[in-house]
């Protein structure tokens, strides 16, 4: 043991000759890297950057580097990223690529490596998570166009695959009976991802289904702007002959013409709780896992009009 | 030395047993991490995402991994990131967050840390970089102003402390007295950052300076965004009152209320462009610094009009 003035004194001498912390050698000493691995499913998709932004400052608070890395919807690429991440000692990991089931969660907890999911979760509920209460937003969504008058309303799905794809799916379906709403098959279409030339191939599935209908409620905002390519191709204008609703109400969506009616979630709020969760988690790995759900609100702009 | 066919067989049994390659030793081994960091200015700027997908991509199919951190605007912030991949033994970086003089920089210099810029470049020009040619950019804006019988232009200029906002300034300045418009100081505000506020609040300064003018040249499109609000702000109209040119052609841009008329630079192109020159510098770091200038070319959108 040396005395603490005497510990500060050789750390103030081997900086001025040039020694700096090597986060990899106190890595091995301490077990702690200090920098936790943010893996995202989508980077072109503008959700992310604000939930980063929270994961970041609120991680940065603490001592801690965020690293991040972009999956592009690619399971294969996850898990090679996963695997580079827990290589060089991460001390946890924050994922927003979560699958109902997946992999790269059951690799996590194989290697006793601390996670905290954010935005989508996974089915066995024994992960923590910092996720947004999916059922109502849709509702929220669902009041906002019956109250317009609309009454023959489609859904672009989400992969069924994510818990957010098929939360949304599913709580389409149960509103729509709660309300006494007629469910038509062939106004569901789900994508299978969340990009913007998904959310257009499904919207001219429903269009050319020949069904009618006066809206549509997209399970995400690149969806829904799939939507606005759809309708554009169909010379059909929204909201005149068809009304819009998103979910996320991710950056820039106030600027598109029209702008969006989405459901907002709290981006940066995500992030910060998903960064405290974790260090939480990496201080005490034993510590029981926890579901922290978020509540959406509805932000209504132009893409939605009363039925006249 | 063992044969190829031994080492193989050895590699896969080590696999059987659950050994995988470890890229911290095998950095000690080697003296590669096969682990490249690449640090942007601001992620949720959406002209970086496919930029950083360029590199992804690229620097995936040789094996390596991109690590992304993003230093939101702060030298500081960015001074620590770097801090954080070079003691975690990165076999290099690219740097999208370039000041004309840069600490970054040097610091990767002075730690023989090989080093490609994107996008922005330093004025000593012994780094490798890929950049556009921002003063093509520039004419092209302001001979499609030109065509449309502006001659009042305005110019929204970028941080000066940035090879982008410096050189399309000049740009500016050079192209105006060559097509023998007058420049007017009044006309001409240099941002201090490339955001929307900043945009906006450049805007209403010459718009509240009372010199008449009926077109802008926003350095790049988040300014140029940002001009939209000012003149929502000050209840005139774009294009109707005032044309508005942008620069990157950022994803969604085409979506906006109008739809932006920009000058569109190759992201993926500069992403892959940079991460073949890091690869390279990888592989001989004595080889001479490169400098790859990518031409840009204008897109018209519904921002700008003929006057009448």
């Amino acid at each position: 043991m040396v005395s603490r003035e005497l510990a500060e004194k050789i750390l103030s001498i081997a900086e001025e000759l040039g020694y700096r912390r090597n986060p990899l050698a106190s890595g091995l000493r301490t077990r702690r890297s200090y920098t936790v691995g943010v893996l995202i499913p989508d980077l072109t998709n503008p959700v992310f950057p604000p939930i980063v932004r929270g994961v970041e400052r609120t991680l940065a608070a603490q001592g801690f580097t965020a690293v991040l890395a972009d999956s592009a919807h690619d399971e294969e690429n996850a898990l090679a990223i996963l695997e580079n991440m827990s290589s060089r000692h991460v001390d946890g990991v924050i994922l927003a690529t979560a699958h109902r089931k997946d992999k790269l969660v059951e690799q996590c907890v194989q290697q006793g490596l601390p996670l905290v999911l954010v935005n989508r979760t996974v089915d066995d509920h024994n992960i923590s998570a910092v996720i947004n209460d999916d059922e109502r937003g849709i509702r929220l969504a669902m009041r906002h166009l019956t109250s317009l008058g609309h009454r023959h309303i489609g859904h672009i799905g989400g992969p069924q695959t994510t818990s957010t794809g098929y939360t949304r799916y599913r709580a389409f379906l149960k509103t729509a009976r709660e309300m006494g709403l007629k469910v038509e098959r062939e106004l569901i279409v789900n994508a299978k991802e969340y990009t913007e030339a998904a959310g257009q191939n499904a919207l001219l599935q429903i269009i050319d289904s020949g069904k009618p209908f006066t809206a549509v409620i997209a399970a995400n905002d690149m969806l829904a702007l799939g939507c606005y390519d759809a309708l554009a191709e169909r010379g059909m204008r929204c909201p005149d002959d068809v009304s819009i609703t998103g979910f996320n109400d991710m950056p820039f969506v106030d600027r598109f013409h029209p702008p969006l009616t989405t459901v907002h979630i709290p981006h940066h709020e995500l992030g910060v709780q998903a960064a405290l969760m974790l260090l939480e988690r990496i201080r005490d790995p034993q510590a029981p896992a926890k579901l922290l759900r978020l509540e959406p609100r509805l932000i209504v702009r132009g893409s939605t009009r009363a039925l006249s």
